[in-house]
């Protein structure tokens, strides 16, 4: 088995971890769990020479002064600088074009968590080997609640070490949600793929003859610039953008999932910041942020607490995420962390 | 009827207004309901020169800088300087002896809001009258809810304007308190008075005769500086402090009462504040502040925000009060604002 190729997607802009999360300093490259940033995290999971080779980075322009500051320089990488956001399948085309045909490629988003390192690299392990064999792996994430914020992968037959993809189905309602549970077949689809690059880009050519043409083009015409790799603009900002799922995944022929079980979570929001760490026996954290005074909490509990500077005292609350960042102090009922990112603060940023 | 001198006493710490009420910064001095401060809204309520002489202000030294800054300066006005904190009867015995015997004073908290100023002045006019025929006044407040945190007046016989005090009675348990709501005789002890100055010292030196030697010997040594007189140290430190109700109200024969309805609040809390405030049709006020900066409720019902400079956000959370200054935020529920006083922020100052 030859070395594995970490592909770090930075696409996410984080708005419902809006204070913490901003503009200029968005979801990846900010310490939420574990005292280094999410994108620190997935570089590092990736890191064992063993089982990896360099690193390669799909990002923004903007985003690139960050990922030099935070990336190990002493580590060979590539930083692909996407010209405009054209969503993930471009963004893996773009790598992909840029690897060797035979390259098996782990695409990952820089913004999840995943507390067991060794099970995500023992499922790296079996998706690479489904990935040289042509199948186009998703990581199945074992579901554990009848969760409707994500969508989900039927498994059929088997495979060694997972099983080809009956279908995918869009993020469920509720009942759905409860029967995929139930049923046992159903995974969670988290966003990380197994490919091999040449084959990654005979299925693109295929469903999305468009669309590979053009990352060819700007891939063919585009220009290094020390680590970083620049596609030329016009033919990647002409592609009409489209997540690998719809692209690729939902069309292919060969599709397959490798189960997992791995403590993952996207850090979609507040709550599920809270859920990634750890509580004292009321079920509070208020120590996560490295920079933190000691806040004081009484009488209080499930409760979060995230401030850069300020102290946070709180007395008798229950259920809240309070989130200190300069001058915005965010205080919310977890039940209502998806609603983060349509406040002013979040979107006027 | 001559002129009622007003005497403003400015003691409390408000450890419970915490964090915007701090030990450089208390209560009284803070603008936390209607663009001006308790204080000055004290002086205010008794600047009628139709109804009131000058005032005097009995205080701590660390208050005069406060005094100074907030008082009319055109106004004259006195200003004793406690050389200790001794609690109400010494402070008050300070004023009774610095005036003529026959001066009228209305003792009056810096702490307290009314809002209904005319109901306070009609009061003052029955209460001096009475206080004139050497009956010690208190202000009985309506009772609207059976509060635990008050002391209430059990009325007597009716006087003109008044009635005579059957007794007094410390805070009640909850069943105690409906009783006294249900009864219908029993009147909030608001900790304002009106007393003849000559005869307020008179019991003061029947009741407590080693107080009322130790306030006129500190008088007797005291000096001017300005506006401020300087009672002698050494005497008044030697006081043992204590209230006017237990030293004074409790023992006399010549206890009376006059009901108020006034829209009285002795501000003891945050919830207090809110309930003082007016509020949107949701139940929030996050517009106390005058400085305040633009905050965001989004499906928050019964909240109160007061922020300095940082811009507060808040989504689905009720009954919370979200206090913002400088570098301290206090999140807290309603029910617990009694509470406030104990966090190592309010005691560690």
């Amino acid at each position: 088995m030859s070395l594995i190729t970490p592909v770090i997607l930075c696409g996410g802009s984080g708005t419902r971890l809006w204070p913490r999360s901003r503009k200029h300093r968005p979801k990846p490259f900010i310490d939420l769990i574990g005292g280094s940033s999410l994108f620190e995290q997935t570089l590092a999971r990736c890191s064992d020479p063993a089982q990896f080779a360099d690193p390669v980075i799909v990002a923004g322009q903007a985003h690139v002064p960050l990922i030099n500051s935070q990336i190990d320089q002493g580590r060979p990488h590539q930083v692909i600088v996407e010209p405009a956001a054209r969503n993930t399948a471009p963004a893996i085309a773009l790598a992909a074009a840029r690897l060797d045909d035979q390259a098996v490629m782990l695409v990952c988003p820089s913004d999840h968590h995943i507390s067991d390192t060794e099970a995500f690299q023992q499922a790296a392990a079996d998706a690479a080997k489904l990935a040289q064999d042509n199948w186009m792996v998703s990581f199945g994430i074992a579901a554990i609640k009848p969760e409707t914020g994500y969508g989900y992968i039927r498994r059929a037959g088997a495979l060694e070490g997972g099983y080809e993809v009956s279908h995918f189905v869009e993020k469920p309602d509720r009942q759905t949600a409860e029967g995929f549970l139930a049923d046992g077949g159903y995974f969670w689809n988290g966003g990380i793929f197994a490919l091999r690059a040449g084959a990654f880009l005979d299925e693109l050519a295929h469903y999305r003859p468009d669309m590979h043409a053009l990352v060819m083009a700007s891939v063919a015409e585009g220009r290094n610039d020390g680590a970083c790799f620049h596609p030329q603009a016009g033919h990647f900002s002409a592609i009409k953008g489209e997540s690998i799922d719809y692209a690729v995944m939902e069309n292919t022929a060969r599709a397959a999932v490798v189960p997992v079980t791995m403590g993952w979570s996207d850090i979609g929001n507040w709550d599920a910041v809270h859920d990634a760490l750890p509580r004292d026996a009321q079920g509070n954290n208020c120590e996560a942020h490295p920079k933190a005074v000691a806040h004081e909490l009484v009488d209080c509990a499930d409760t979060l607490v995230i401030s850069d500077t300020a102290r946070v005292s709180a007395i008798g609350i229950e259920g809240l995420c309070i989130i200190v960042d300069g001058d915005d102090v965010l205080v919310m009922s977890k039940a209502a962390a998806q609603a983060v990112g349509k406040l002013d603060g979040a979107s006027n940023q």
